[in-house]
């Protein structure tokens, strides 16, 4: 089930069989020559969305949180951020909301890197709440906050070393190039030039060093490979792990 | 332009003819027994979409801003909400993103009712930081925030009226559901039973007031005159407005 | 009642007899070549107090909240403002104070536009405390909360068109002015010289843009037409509408 | 100079002779069977509004900062209280609002022991603000902020001790509520009953300890005691002791 | 005993028969040419070993809360502070962490006269907590939270000026650090040369204004006069003067 | 060089050689039945004082940090923490003091799996102040910001597996107990019963999940195995790892 074009009554629903939600959560940042500024945002919300229609009565996949923590990406045009505080308190205002309803587990299907420190740290501020209270047990249903970076199956890593054995990198990659491809083929534009063709690495600070360091924006990545019949590849394996993973976190 | 699916070098070319973007900003929240959690944010994603697809040349459209100021909708299962305060400091943090590029006007396309004392708060916020500041005037560019809510152009409720002499009323109306099943025509379903056929009107306290006073989340509509087609009219005259008000707000 | 030079046993009686408090809610702002720079704040207390005046028994009026949102004034000397997000908490802080003794329905007379989103937000941030809250029904009392603008009742706003067919305007208005004056009318000073005789209107953004659209700080607005005599005829016209709402408000 | 009843130009004018302006900060709570719950508030507001009376030219009176941090008394009707970092952020926008117009020193004239700590972590909030800029020297005035507790002086402890020499106490005390009765004659309620008839002393906590070791709300004092005649001697000293004291800061 | 080199089942032990922990509270900040920059975290820290070395039954000490509010010291290299703001949350995180195992008493041993507005603005903000809610009492345990500065219990004066009759002081004092000096004799260095012997004293604003002030960072001290052998003697006295209040704030 | 007992032109004398601090940062938690609940402060600080020791003229340490993130222990006595977004605002405050002297690279030498997260977010906090000023290249020096959490070389990963096969386990590890116990060989307990010999793995969430899952707090280890031989050989390993990747870090 998709959330966003569901009904109260049937969010009510699927809570008699189910307090498990799909979260894609994503950032906007630039992404490269050739990659979209939604990318990080895309790509879990193509893959939750994909598992959902294979797998419509076992997935519900909510709203994407689509700007997440890209401050080192504010050197290129069309970057937007949060800073990592004000990003914890909307992940506690979404768990919050979710928790009122009576969901219990809530897994949040990552695409950006950059994320994960601040997901872990909303996590823990979340938690905290019933941590503290000395009456948390009572007071307060437990929660279960499970975060997977789409790429970091083990099925997904494979079929990525195998499209790509060169030239994969850490920012603007072709296999997150590849989804988004996939999942907007009209807009593929993988024969952009770049130069040089593998871009370099390098450890990453603010913004002004990111620029400095990286100029068109890629690390250690050749996104000229990127197809959208990879993309589909892509999509499907990840699909599936979701898929799979989301009923070991339910059970 | 679509900032989601463009490249950073495709915004760095947008602003050297325009500084101005549009941002889509919505609600997830019930809509009654037939309307989409997400109707609010679909509604004016769909017609900045839709207004993009129409003058691709003169129209930028940024990320949706999915989950704003819906506590009052808590009663019912499926809605997300910030508090106001979060809310604030969002829009603050998007806001300083684009403006660290180089975006002077922000014409924010709002469509809930809910959320206009918020973003025009957040307005005051962000405007407070240079209005503050002994040095402002040198310190940091002036920036034009406009709000514009899609159901309140003349044109736009002219056609609602016409549509919908009786029914119409303030939350889950039949005006804003067509326009979710215009965007999403497989997901339908406006024959939904619902009673009264007109849902009662009054005042907005908290989530549990709500839920009292209007107990299956309409209020004052008759939302089974949804339809795609109807949809498809108020989307076609929304898009004109934004269109023709981006225009001038960009001059 | 007043509480300001109440004592606390006054207190604990008027809760055995009614949950309703008025608060005057207002700025601290220039207003012209001839308005107070407490003008915002001073209407409503004056007419919160004359409305008290007539019917002590049926009204409480609480402190005045004396400087509300108005950083779009800072370009004048004199101005104070709150942020939106501090003046969230306060007003948080004041209603859980109120909520904490018994007060049930709390009545915010608002001076000043540039107050109506922020309070409008603070009141979602207080109701969202229950909102969020599982237990919010057993756990927390539910609260009435109102704003009410003092020139926007149907009454107040016939006599200032009546007093001030031309030249009314919207900041500096000779409407607010004289109910200041009628307060103290021995600073009266009417017809301190403004060029031009009406000021222009425009839209409102920082405290720089203000400045510079309008120069002696009025928008749309003649001053000189103020009058000690006007001012008593609208707080006698506010001041019985605040108690006919307030009776209505407590039902 | 009183702010509250001036206009911008009135306080542009004084800038080019003074950079100093006092602000009377007080709290609402409640003070015993027969003193004002505004009684914080109002004491440094009568005092600072007298001393203008004596010396126009050489004060100026902001608005009141009415409100202060007043938990301890939360457990008797009518105390409104900020928390303590709410307040700090409203002395800081207060503040920075006064050094945007070129005031250089603040003089805050406190009602309240209980604000005592809350304003001195204010000022180091606010100072650093400058401190931590590593061009602070540049970007920013220097500011001069100074408390003085209006029971403080001398002369002023001088005369409660002549008036009062047994059950002055520490809260709701006979000279604090001659000081209103001064202000409001005819709301003098000096012979309420209380018993006994000097209050108990103690340690303060939170609202609960305190109602439950202050039953009445009284530390220490006999605020029967009270009279409008002390009020005004005591006004006449502390008066004569704030133009004397703002002299010498603004020097 | 000594909280942070004992076990978790040490401190369900001690609970079982005291309600009490002390908390060392200092700064970093510098103290002069001849001062550590841990003076003021190092004093208390060093006295409330010593008193626990001497009655370890009966004082169980915690961690140090080694960085506080310093703002005015940043001129000088070295210095590191918490904004007040920070401090308040950090305190209350914390008590709240003590409150969650059953701690009633917080003794706060202090080093900094730069702390005791924040702390004692922290205490109102945590007993707000409490305060606040309807259901305080039972929702919540009540707390007594104490600050004592070391420097000044009777005795601890009495020898301190015993040993200093001259240029004590009151930032760099040779008492504070001949207190660091008998915990670090190793690192002993009274005779640096400074200049004036004694050096001025005034008041203190932001980093700029006391740098400027006071050159070399004392105020009205002459710490050339710190030993070792001192040091000694005033722990203990410090020692024994806190061990004895504990007994009492514990009772 | 270790600053909480250097003085100020110690370290102004530092900055003209180098630009960097080490900063120990720990968590006070529960660490088992014989490990202490400062076990993960007290290990960085031990190793960077030891290797301080070792190159007093390469080194510079700074105060440790010792309360972070443990919402998850906080079901065991002893336990303080602070919430993710209190130790971000902590962090940042740390930071800007040292960068207001003109340190440019801060390594923070961890103790704690469960700080990761928030240090990680908090560098992106940090970062962001300047990534988002439009005039950040100028307006605000460039800062290098490291973690390294000392258990994560890869030499001290060889002995630690080296000196325990079988029983390290995750929390209250054999190596981070023999590290404390070499820092504090008075307090030695390795032999303390515990049962079973190797504890329970599993996931993290609340204090209320954690001690239900790891009833005296271990995860994986078996502690019995420690010894202040053992810590004296991973101190001398961890120290000279610091040692030469600080020389790196600051090349």
């Amino acid at each position: 089930m998709r959330l966003p074009v569901s009904t109260w009554p049937d969010i009510e629903a699927w809570l008699k069989k189910s307090k498990t939600i799909v979260i894609p959560i994503g950032s906007f940042e630039q992404h490269g020559p050739n990659g979209f500024i939604g990318t990080d945002a895309l790509c879990p919300e193509i893959i939750a969305n994909h598992a959902e229609s294979l797998a419509p009565d076992d997935i519900l996949v909510g709203p994407t949180f689509n700007v997440g923590c890209a401050q080192h990406h504010l050197g290129f045009t069309g970057t937007i951020t949060l800073r990592p505080s004000t990003m914890i308190a909307v992940m506690t205002d979404w768990t919050e909301s979710l928790m009122r309803h009576g969901f219990e587990r809530i897994y949040w299907l990552n695409g950006h890197g950059g994320n994960i420190a601040t997901i872990e740290a909303a996590f823990s501020e979340i938690h905290a709440r019933r941590s503290f209270d000395p009456r948390g047990e009572t007071n307060r249903p437990g929660l279960s906050l499970k975060r997977r970076d789409w790429w970091d199956f083990k099925e997904v890593m494979g079929i990525c070393n195998e499209l790509y054995p060169v030239g994969h990198g850490s920012h603007a990659t072709p296999s997150e190039v590849s989804v988004t491809y996939w999942g907007y083929p009209e807009r593929e534009r993988s024969k952009t030039a770049m130069s040089p063709k593998i871009a370099p690495s390098g450890t990453i600070g603010d913004a002004i060093q990111y620029r400095r360091d990286f100029p068109d924006g890629r690390i250690g990545s050749d996104p000229t490979q990127s197809s959208v019949e990879d993309g589909g590849k892509i999509v499907a394996v990840a699909a599936k792990c979701v898929i799979e993973e989301v009923a070991r976190f339910s059970a």
